[in-house]
């Protein structure tokens, strides 16, 4: 499949998806959780093709890759509880009279066509296609060679369960099949309103420096907490082994502590303990070291380095001003927190730190849209525009302004003898 | 002054601006509508000199480029009509409870850094300023070179407003002076956050095509008017020539005329009368030439052009899911509108084309920030993503995720003993 053609067809079917009902759609999902249910057999045989033919990887990609019937059962729940979901399309956001019957509505609407590029988890292509019926888009989907049989029969899931409802056209999930194709997505500005990266930074990186099409994503994590003088020291202890320790390979775990000079003598022998036992290997700077004798040195490097694993840097403080200017300056917008019992510093840091997600007193890996209510999650993003943070079905939609009247021209409201407008909220 | 230097005082000047209060933000509103007023003479002297060095240039843009003293009225309303509208920062989108005493709150932020790229019109100077001192961003500005004394005094009137006033770093609002600083600009995706260049469509292409940074506007601007059979003729009478000849020269005026065939026959020679009063060159499809015989021949490529002058193509369409097919193809998704009594007809049409302002009833030329009660308007934007349409204060904020917590970790939430979320919605 050509795809320009693919591109074409997903304009097209999006312009469709655009006015479909809301229960169309829902009736589309709740098709699919029992489809996905009927077809779990067919689904975990694709899979084991597929693990079986990457038997090479390393142990933490094939156990992401892998498909068994507990993962089949969490995306049926998935797929049913983005049915349940508010439609997120049609909503007024606003309403004003700018005349007599000259009334302007601002609806949110569907942003078109979306393509998604992911790595690995083929349970990304259940639940991006779920929030894009739900919220009205097209998505093109191209997940990673190592998992192109899962992924095929999932799509075909899906695809049948959209040709079975009638009212979404069947092209409104596509896959994509080759990283060739994805290179020429990335010049299709002409057909695509939004690419979601969701992988490695180099996955990421790479699109976001070889298209015209707004990226909505992230590229790294790399997230701190700061220990604050005022902190509870319990609760210090806890909130950086939870924000290291509890799943270190992902974008919201700590990667750097600041701690306040003139609490650092007495928490940082008590951490050490706790890493220690966890076998975290830390970096710390000059002042760090003299505490902390033994530890590795962290060098300018460190602070920009999203580790991933059981790695942490360290750097001894001033006092908030300076960590949230080391924030500011070394973060990659993601998610910090804070640890202090006083309101006032908790507040400065919360509003001054320039970053998706801003925590007082709870650990970084909170930052999630499961964890965060929003359902199910497209991705994290670390834009300043659009979307921010967790992104859920929110972020799928954009608005337009509908403007209702009754023969009203803009010469009856210029010149000398204007009409005003009456801009009457309703 | 280096780009690079300008840059990176901006981005240290959009952390501190972020945190400034509304009264803060207001007091210099004020001050800065009191010293347009006192500066009256000096504005003025500058501008006589940019127009006495560009007398050169075409009526048009001369108009454009003066300021006078009813113009410098105009601005000190502006801006202080920027003051009166609610503070955009700050506001509390949602606020879920997770769990008892963790507390998720999703809140209004200003984006950071916005550049602004404009032509000639030295009012643009001031209007961006107003609306980003009041939603916390920070600005730097490049106007025409037409423009330069006007706009370097303007530019000094606004720092000195800021430096009277204590809260808002100086360097929140910077110009930029020459043509070499814009191409830099465009490079320092590290540092600015959003382009809103605003002036022909070559600016605004050159410019989507030459950075990484999101870009907020509309290169072109080909609006629709869609005469159904179930039109008032009156009303459609109106309306089409107000969306032609009201104001040519503007984005949101109408480039094609649709008119359904049933209707074609009765409403053609009545409009060619009211076009040729107002001497509007008309060109056709073959059917509309039958009609309308003598008049010149639409190609192809009239479908695809913004005259922006007293030109009009028209083409006759066999019902309203042509008229939106057309206008979905060779539209510029800026505003389109339909005239029709049929209620179901005009919902189709609202619904259907994709464009940021659809239109029933009424004029295109609606379509614009001040008619539509936004205060002021930093453009009109035709992307997909973040804002759509007229963009006022809305447009220059994002949000950002604020969770309170009392210690809270994510492990207490994970495994088999694993605690439930409430996410109750506060």
């Amino acid at each position: 499949m050509n795809v320009l053609d693919q591109c074409e067809r997903a304009r097209e079917a999006s312009l469709q998806i655009a006015a479909a009902s809301t229960d169309v759609k829902n009736l589309v999902l709740y098709e699919l959780a029992e489809d996905l249910r009927v077809n779990k057999s067919k689904i975990i045989t694709a899979n084991k093709k597929d693990l079986s033919e990457n038997r090479k990887l390393p142990e933490a990609m094939l156990k992401r890759l892998k498909v068994d019937e507990s993962k089949i059962n969490d995306m049926v729940a998935m797929v049913a509880s983005v049915a349940k979901l508010d439609d997120p399309v049609g909503k007024v956001l606003s309403k004003t009279e700018l005349d007599k019957k000259l009334i302007l509505e601002k609806v949110t609407v569907p942003i078109g066509v979306i393509a998604c590029i992911f790595e690995s988890r083929p349970e990304v292509v259940v639940q991006i296609s779920a929030l894009a019926i739900k919220s009205g888009n097209v998505v093109l989907l191209k997940g990673g060679a190592e998992a192109a049989n899962t992924n095929k029969v999932l799509a075909d899931i899906i695809r049948k369960s959209i040709k079975d409802n009638e009212g979404i056209p069947e092209d409104a999930v596509q896959l994509l099949e080759t990283r060739e194709q994805v290179r020429k997505i990335l010049q299709m500005d002409d057909f695509i309103d939004l690419l979601i990266p969701r992988g490695s930074n180099e996955l990421v990186k790479y699109i976001q420096n070889h298209t015209k099409i707004a990226v909505l994503g992230h590229a790294e994590g790399i997230c701190h907490v700061y220990v604050d003088v005022k902190a509870d020291m319990q609760k210090a202890l806890d909130i950086c082994v939870d924000a290291k320790c509890q799943y270190p390979a992902v974008c919201n775990a700590m990667e750097t502590l600041l701690v306040h000079k003139a609490i650092a003598q007495e928490f940082l022998p008590k951490i050490k303990q706790r890493y220690d036992a966890a076998k975290v290997e830390l970096r710390g700077d000059i002042k760090t070291r003299k505490i902390l004798q033994g530890i590795k040195a962290a060098s300018e490097k460190d602070w920009n380095t999203e580790y991933n694993d059981l790695i942490l840097s360290i750097k001894i403080v001033n006092d908030v001003d300076e960590a949230i200017k080391h924030i500011n300056k070394y973060g990659s917008g993601h998610t910090d927190a804070i640890v202090t019992e006083n309101k006032t510093t908790a507040n400065r840091f919360l509003q001054l730190v320039d970053s998706s997600s801003v925590v007082h007193n709870a650990s970084t890996r909170f930052a999630d849209g499961f964890r965060y209510g929003l359902g199910a999650e497209v991705g994290i993003s670390t834009n300043k525009i659009h979307a921010r943070g967790p992104v859920g079905l929110e972020g799928l939609v954009i608005y337009k302004f509908m403007l209702k009247g009754d023969g009203h021209i803009v010469a009856t409201y210029s010149g000398e003898k204007a009409r005003k407008f009456t801009h009457k909220r309703l």
